[in-house]
């Protein structure tokens, strides 16, 4: 792993730049500034700079000069440390399970040879004491935003949603907002033209939103998962029974982290669980989810009947200190639920409700995760680690969309969002899965009104099941249609999905697909600051502008290789004209030609355009057509 | 060019069949018969065949020994001959300019030398004498239609709709139909169980379905172009001034059938565009489409403003005669409009529309094409040519989306579809272009309304301006979401648009976004046979039969490979588990466990699920509460 690694998309006129806000949050940024215009006798005209939420971390600074053995700055740490509500403790003991290792002799001693042959390497650094709230605190972000306190991660949250503009987009006249017709009005949302820090406090206090922010991932930045934000993506990291290593997981996360993700979640089973996890936190600047169960289950060697609330809490204490941000707990996944799924097409087919599906079904009693739920919202609280309460009765295939399973598991979803809130707990809501696009709008709806507007945090959804190989498309179609209707976060499915593990150009085209996905949602949802970045790039196309239309792409890597691929001459990029028509025609140059008549004509094409057009264009046909009838 | 390719996706159990109707009718299929399901006692139960909607033509048939100098056969021409309405004469004489060479002596000098050096193949067989509709004869499917007529075409497309199943769809349970909410429903659409040839008939009268089959491409075998059909794609095919050949234009169309285009589009511009489309018509199952003033243009050697109505006249004359089954004619960019797009992000972006602005322009006159219009519809019905009235005013950007000059043109494009019409013509209606969400119902519907129904075929749209190389992600986003409101015919986007040309992996990732955009649409608005394939694959999935789940998918090729590169081995794939859990635990395994366990509870179960468990949810919620309380 190189110490500076290539962090983020190579683009000339792309910088790092900060924003800086109080107490000493400082918000980064990637800038892009295009060149000016050039009219046709040479004159310049300034183009707006563009910028764009930088999830890159550290790794993404070029002054910034880490080393994965150290991990990431703890910046956040003092703003923990400064509420007074934490305290320094001796973190739970090790041991060898954590890393799925069993407690007997001989595998103490594989675990101890692994260690000396260098091929389990542990984070040299990691802390012997850890921080937890002081008996009876709640050191939740919920909790400060219903004392009425802005934290400097409100701050920073507010200072990153408006794209580091001071004032936001109050005058911002972009149409889209105008003409905005969000399908999820009835609940009241709406995004502000500026978000401040007391708008973010308020959505975190009702639960619309949250900041996940485990006092003990002190490395990572803020950022907010709620529906008046920017749509957030998710990408999925994770060892596997059969594949993968520790370096390659920390590299996929910077790799992830490079392209887009919002977040990442370690979903590593088997061996070393508790090693790569470490490695990934200590050095991800974006926050870190879970799905605990996985590592219990390894802990009782794969036998879910096993499993029980004492192993399981033992687990989260364990991630929770090591500073996971956010659990998905499939808490939903209840006795009387489980036989509606019999007759389902693909049954069961989260991983997590599998696990509870056949505890409940093995001890025909309710999981241990519904029965102590009130301890485990409780435990959270003193780390303020976030709930991502798991749908682990979504659908597996497009047959099995929007059905009863789903939507009674949904609804107790929404009885536990309620007990979490009693304890200042963060929530989220996990949804499908596979739904064709005229039952997406029904999920989305039915969640927000079950589960309180606490905010949605999708896989997908497929639009279909038989593209296998390209389901990071099935599933971009109905993530940007959700997105879209209110989903806060969108977890990524990779080109791999159904088929194997993703690769990093696999976890790549994942990630660039959801980026897609979710900033066509912010589109859709009129959010203020989403269209200048389309205009922007609208406007380089326009005039020519390759190194700008390049640089402001999404993946400008990708961009200009795919231009040199035929047209690989230095000139061709300034050149006034593009592959597809040629040098000799070109469409987009006709256009000054129109520019040039609508300024001759003057007054009159003004007045056309006040008068309006389109209700005009009748009228004109009519002349039209009887020129037309004589002809 | 080998004489008999890999014309279509391989997959061991995929054969192609014939469905045999009245006169000579013979429509192929894919069939994929999976393998029997077999239970925990090695039991066998038969899986329902699948079949799929084949679009590879003779090619995709093992038992065709073709070659494309000879080009597919001719079937089709008995039916046209039958009719008795056609004469067959002598062709236009052949040009020099209709390959784009000059009419002087060293330009014609060129051309032989490159006939002589055999840098430019003619086709070898083309016909001489062409057919043409009798005086005063009308030879469109529509007219027939009117007449009440049930063409052999029509027969061939109702048996294509209903995939080859005598009784189609009538007695299939699935549940997407059940729910249908398709937006469009206010204009009356709805997608009947069993498309009978009288249906087809009905659809195409009253201008809500198109069957391009010009009589000079007997070679095409016929499919419906309308939104109570399946939905189509088109690939868009097409040297450039500066790169590709006439070999790789024809192979690319093979290769855009076996992924599945439903038509193609040859966009040829500079040299030799006469004898590109040769090579592509005589080899083509499908329709093909053309813009006949992309060819005019190079006549009159790129000068918009020399075009006139006589040289746009002759050389529709010459496509006719060639074969092109519809034609692309940007008669709605009227004079009053343009100044309409001068405020505009990106202007005039379509290449048609701005050739027609600057001739407009330069004439300060109506365009030819809309002063011509009805002679135009006079030529094309003695052809039967469809129109596909050209969007020249699409946006090319989010910001321009459905504007004023946008929807101006739209109204003229419905009112040229009636007077297309009164001639017996069959129209479509092109549509856009770059559309953010929450825009794309409102195209659809004015374009259901101000086109009186006539099918809607829409590039794309692109949700989003920001990520070149994506845009076949970006547009197929919007596809899917506009084929589920009602478009007929999707025009695909590969991942070099804006960028460069497409190659042969473009080109193929561009038909599979888009055959997932159509299949998603499909689905969306309750295509009776749409769910049958999911299910297929989806059951193939769940009980780990991983040949069947490869060649069920779309691309059965990519699907392989992508497991193969985790678990290469044979027995992989048929192990009872996938790289993503491993051999130790499976969360698809589980469910078995709960069929069983519902099984057990038997007569429980089944009254519970009778009685409508997510009704009862509530109650069982409120003692799972109260046990919970306790604990």
């Amino acid at each position: 792993m190189s110490s500076q690694p290539n962090a983020v998309p190579k683009a000339p006129r792309a910088r790092r730049i900060f924003v800086d806000g109080p107490r000493g949050v400082r918000v980064p940024f990637r800038e892009l500034t295009p060149h000016p215009t050039r009219d046709r006798f040479g004159r310049a005209e300034e183009n707006e700079t563009v910028r764009l939420y930088d999830t890159s971390g550290p790794w993404g600074d070029p002054s910034f000069k880490g080393d994965v053995r150290e991990g990431l700055p703890t910046y956040r740490r003092h703003w923990i440390l400064e509420r007074n509500d934490v305290e320094e403790v001796d973190g739970r003991a090790a041991r060898p399970e954590d890393n799925g290792y069993r407690n007997s002799a001989e595998e103490q001693e594989r675990l101890e040879r692994l260690k000396a042959e260098g091929r389990l390497e542990f984070f040299p650094k990691t802390p012997r004491r850890v921080l937890r709230a002081k008996p009876g605190a709640r050191v939740t972000q919920m909790h400060y935003a219903r004392k009425g306190i802005v934290t400097p991660e409100m701050e920073f949250v507010a200072l990153r949603e408006n794209l580091g503009r001071a004032g936001a987009f109050e005058a911002s006249k972009d149409r889209s907002n105008v003409r905005f017709q969000h399908p999820g009005e009835a609940f009241g949302a709406s995004i502000p033209r500026h978000v401040t820090p007391e708008f973010v406090r308020d959505e975190v206090a009702r639960g619309r939103a949250i900041i996940p922010s485990n006092i003990n991932h002190p490395e990572s930045e803020p950022m907010a998962i709620g529906r008046n934000f920017l749509v957030k993506i998710n990408a999925n990291l994770g060892n596997s029974a059969i594949a993968s290593s520790i370096e390659e997981e920390v590299e996929k996360m910077r790799w992830s982290t490079k392209w887009g993700a919002d977040t990442v979640m370690d979903l590593s089973t088997g061996k070393n669980i508790h090693a790569t996890r470490e490695w990934i936190i200590r050095n991800a600047a974006v926050p870190v989810g879970t799905v605990p169960i996985y590592q219990a289950l390894e802990k009782v060697n794969g036998k879910a009947e096993e499993l029980t609330w004492e192993i399981y809490r033992d687990t989260l204490i364990e991630q929770c200190e090591q500073g996971v941000d956010y659990f998905t707990i499939h808490a939903g996944v209840r006795l009387p639920y489980i036989p509606l799924t019999a007759k389902r097409t693909t049954g069961i087919v989260s991983r997590g409700g599998s696990i509870l599906a056949k505890w409940c079904l093995a001890h025909h009693q309710e999981s241990f995760l519904y029965t102590h739920f009130r301890e485990i919202c409780e435990l959270l609280a003193q780390y303020d680690v976030s709930f991502s309460l798991g749908d682990g009765l979504r659908p597996g295939s497009i047959a099995d969309a929007n059905d009863e399973a789903q939507f009674a598991e949904l609804e107790t979803l929404g009885e536990l969002t309620k007990i979490a809130w009693e304890h200042d707990c963060q929530v989220m809501i996990e949804g499908p899965g596979h739904v064709p696009m005229h039952l997406i709008k029904e999920n989305m709806d039915r969640q927000l009104a079950v589960c309180h507007e606490a905010p949605f945090y999708t896989l997908g959804p497929l639009t279909t099941d038989v593209a296998p190989g390209y389901d990071h498309i099935t599933s971009a179609i109905g993530a940007a249609m959700i997105g879209w209707y209110g989903t806060a976060m969108l977890c990524y499915v990779t080109p791999k999905e159904h088929l194997g593990l993703p690769d990093r150009q696999d976890v790549k085209d994942g990630v660039i697909a959801y980026k897609i996905a979710a900033h066509a949602a912010d589109l859709a949802k009129g959010h203020p600051g989403a269209q200048l970045w389309d205009n922007a790039l609208s406007k380089a196309r326009f005039e020519f502008r390759w190194e700008d239309q390049f640089d402001l792409g999404m993946d400008p890597e990708t961009a200009r290789l795919y231009h040199d691929e035929t047209l690989p001459a230095e000139g061709a990029k300034t050149a006034h004209f593009c592959s597809m028509c040629g040098p000799h025609f070109c469409s987009m140059k006709i256009t000054q030609d129109v520019r040039d008549y609508a300024d001759k004509q003057g007054l009159e094409a003004e007045a056309a355009l006040a008068a309006g057009m389109a209700e005009k264009s009748r009228e004109f046909a009519e002349v039209g057509a009887e020129v037309y009838v004589k002809s």
